[in-house]
């Protein structure tokens, strides 16, 4: 990285040193393998007990999954539950970028802007079109805007997009709640069906098995998918906020022509110890 | 939207490109869709078990429905449990506008108070008459009150308007909470009633299904339908304070005589990425 | 109301326009018909089921009533106890006011105070008695204090005001959450016992179905009265702090001398639409 | 008290007038009448049941107290645990103070500054040994620190007290959470030893009833003894913040040389109506 | 102490009175114990019951333990969960530093700032490596940064530390929500097995006694492990935060040149009374 400004400051042509890194696709492993495992550690449990119980039954299953996302689906309009597949997805594949990265070239940048004037950021748009929010920073500082401006703006950018996410991750939320409830109002329709017919004693172990199935999805479900997955997204939310944060803080650090060694401080009381930059060292 | 802009640069005369659009009449499918599919859901699993069971007893959906009715207006005045009618159609049945069509109209606005002043905006009144709001709002541009007066007075409207939603979506919170209960409470009747005669064990089973039935409406009405109707309204308040705050930031920006592109830098801050406007390409 | 403004600025002697509504005792009907019906309901139960069961057992209910007010007392002072009977009280009989009508004598002492000066409020006395509150405001503003300082001192009242109300109410609500447990406890006392003789099985049924009515009372005391109460409170509580804050608003802007236009606009951003007055039309 | 203030206006030398009253040790009879009225309830029901059932179960007691005392104490140090007996003895018997006698002598120390300056607070060292926060407050004071000083190092120390307190109820709050838990940790116990020598059905009544006291247990020490005790210190600490941020009012107020009458009145809109002061009348 | 500032004021050359004391590793006895006692009082509880009961049953105990683990994985990247086991290290071994004792280092650098200018600071170098953070906010005040920058620098980096200590917290608090559900979702696995071959009534007891184990574990891992685990994780945060706000209100005094008594009572009202120093005494 050191390199990297030493050649900025070298280099008297168009710069060929400022790179964006766009965010890169990352599977999740620790939330694909926690899934797979939880559930295959339930299904290893099942064929442990040597019983003749049949833990499958499509009906029981159908009802906690179409009536959890049914309810759901009340509290939300057709728009929002569009993203649901996508919100889903970034709990697993996700496009994230190394926090020490973006600042090392934010740092360029603030480099850059120093050496030729706010105007030379202008000359790069192509790196800049990988991040579209970058890129609206970027042009913010050379439209001329002051910090105060830069600040107010991208802060109200940063608050709706965590506001929009909170959102997402609520869908989620809400059908981990859902799905136990549901659960027990089907063990309830199975519960009153057995005790209707309770002059048959043969069939009321089965008949109870069958209807202790529902709530068995619903706590599979509510616990060891949907609430976990919810919370990795309020996670995942807490990641990108800091990296735009981190463009929020350079860029009103540019537009107010700071010394870049007071905004690397502003950038590392940001980052966690281990990510810290030493852009000058 | 360009081209609105245009014309309204182009004409000398009494602006007829601003028009406000007013609130549109929407259906909210997922909601009905998904309360249809939940009920009609647990009547099909009722159906497919093969049992005599009677799922349907009067008294006990009446001491569920009736006591959630009566316990919950036990919190409120009757002044308030009028709009209750009201207040549940609106999870269905809801007017809103699509943010970036105000953010437009809003936009029209501004260019027509720079090119003639701010009185000029004295002759929408036709128009502003289908949204009470930004017509007060315009009516504070006119007046000559300062931005800061507008932001202050406007934004404690806004505030109290999101109060007496949270207040309203809480009457349906309310009740989502205490129709489980009024189940268990209707479950209990039933059980000691049984358990008064138990020297009779052929009917215990039946008994005992009855007094399920509060319980299991208990949670279908809780879970199922108030309980994702008040979150329901919860969101639709997001919806309508999001468009409110769009306006209060469009007059002050306006009060203050700000460049209006500007203004269309701070409405596109508040709005999600695929809703923000483009008015001056 | 706009004739009593008239006649305010007509009648040049001591002002006869001037009258404070004291608080009008108003009957909440919906606590009070809520509460009936809801017990009358369960009642309507009991009674359709055609069983010998008895569900009065006064030796059930005094535990659970005694219990939870004792358990309840644990966390107050006898102070605060001595308040109960009357804060419970205020749940079904409450003064209140209407928010326009004190909206509006609001204004006719700022336009007093506009034509004869701040110290022609001091003549109002024998009116503002019906309104401590008032009275104290309306003495800071004769007695010279600024806005600001207006400001900050009810400000402060009207905070220590709501936390008081608060703490009331939390007394109910404790209750409430204490009441269930109770009705809990009672019927381990019972399993407990029933379990110690089991070998009498005729005494099973008669048994469990005492035990079970200390959870029966205690849900219907928690679920059905102490919970609603509470929030009924909170939401009183609400209500006469907008009032107060009415009052705080104008006699801010009295003192520092505002148009009285301006006050209007400032009462009404503070006002549900419905409430909204038009003094000067 | 009016007495006092003409006093301290006429006499010439030391002023005998001003008084510290200590915090005075009191008994809060509610808790401990609340208390021992509730536990005898559950007493008095055992009794009644006329039952061979034992509820003393030595065994069960212990697991369920020095249970709770052990997961309690994993979250804390020793050094916090060693408070535990104070903490507890303070929801008993409690150090406390009237607010409106501490608002008459601040208003004294007030009337003192004012006539002899500020200096002569020092005079009154042997006095406000009685209270360790009034005596640095006064120390501030005479140090000549700004008001601003004032306010922001004892508003910090304040905070600082409010939070020990939290800490200090948070132990009791969780031990109150653990309880019920460690009871039916308990049960769970005694459920496994039953089920497994089910073969004898005459045990099973009694093993029952045994397993089922250490929830009994439980309930009773997280809902009648530890909930409402956390539930008291949280309201002991609310008095006592007051009583410290009237001493802050003061104090500021007396810094910056303010009227004894603009303090009198900022005093009194922190105290609740029936405490507030007349000094000067 | 005093000898210390004595000695700091009478020498002249390079100070050899200024130490850093690093944070000393501690035992956490009362988390050790507590989890000891705890754990040791349930195995007693089982051993006192003269039952043949196992309580030992390797697969439970494995798809509780593994499962909690693994479904709390889904909720973090693997990133995060190798920290995991030094998370749960800190509740029992920690650094932690004596609040009154880092006060006393902080008055002597501020002494010493005072006597010999600022940079003389820099030759602390060797002794301030032992604790990074004040190495950092020394360098800022080296550096030349005024009292603000550093003020707000140090600020957001407690506030970064602190969200990543909740973050840690909330890793073991997911687990400790978990493991009661998963133990739950074993129960009920072992409830439909055992209802599916319900004609053995003898292997009842058995096998249920086996499918409480599964709760029974769930309920241990998560209320007497885990919860007090993350409790106490929250708890040491707030000490170290404290920590923090000590090195950070002092370095901000001292790059406002303040005087040392000055900020000796601004650490006060930050150290709670039996922590205070009196360093000028």
């Amino acid at each position: 990285m050191a390199t990297d400004a030493a050649q900025a400051e070298a280099v008297g042509g168009p710069d060929p040193g400022i790179r964006i890194s766009p965010p890169a696709t990352k599977l999740d492993f620790a939330t694909i393998l926690g899934l797979i495992f939880a559930l295959g550690l339930i299904v290893v449990a099942i064929m442990m007990g040597n019983s003749n119980a049949n833990f499958v039954n499509g009906p029981s299953f159908l009802i906690v999954i179409l009536g959890t996302m049914a309810a759901t689906s009340v509290s939300y309009t057709g728009r929002e539950l569009k993203h649901v597949p996508g919100i889903i997805g970034n709990t697993i594949v996700r496009r994230s970028r190394d926090p020490s990265d973006i600042a090392t070239q934010l740092m360029n940048i603030a480099m850059l802007a120093r050496k030729r004037g706010l105007l030379a950021l202008a000359g790069m748009d192509s790196e800049l079109r990988k991040d579209p929010f970058l890129a609206r920073a970027v042009q913010f500082v050379t439209d001329g805007y002051s910090g105060e401006d830069i600040d107010r703006v991208l802060g109200q950018e940063v608050d709706a997009l965590a506001e929009r996410h909170r959102h997402s991750a609520s869908i989620v939320r809400r059908a981990s709640e859902i799905a136990p409830a549901m659960g027990l109002i089907g063990t309830l329709v199975g519960l009153v069906q057995m005790l209707a017919q309770l002059d048959d004693p043969s069939s009321i172990g089965p008949a109870m098995a069958v209807a202790l199935l529902t709530t068995f999805y619903g706590a599979i479900l509510g616990t060891v998918i949907l609430g976990p997955m919810a919370a990795k997204l309020e996670r995942n939310s807490n990641d990108e906020t800091m990296i735009k944060n981190l463009i929020l803080t350079a860029m009103g650090s540019i537009a107010r022509q700071e010394n870049p060694r007071r905004m690397e401080m502003l950038l590392n009381s940001e980052l966690p110890p281990e990510e810290r930059i030493h852009y000058f060292d």
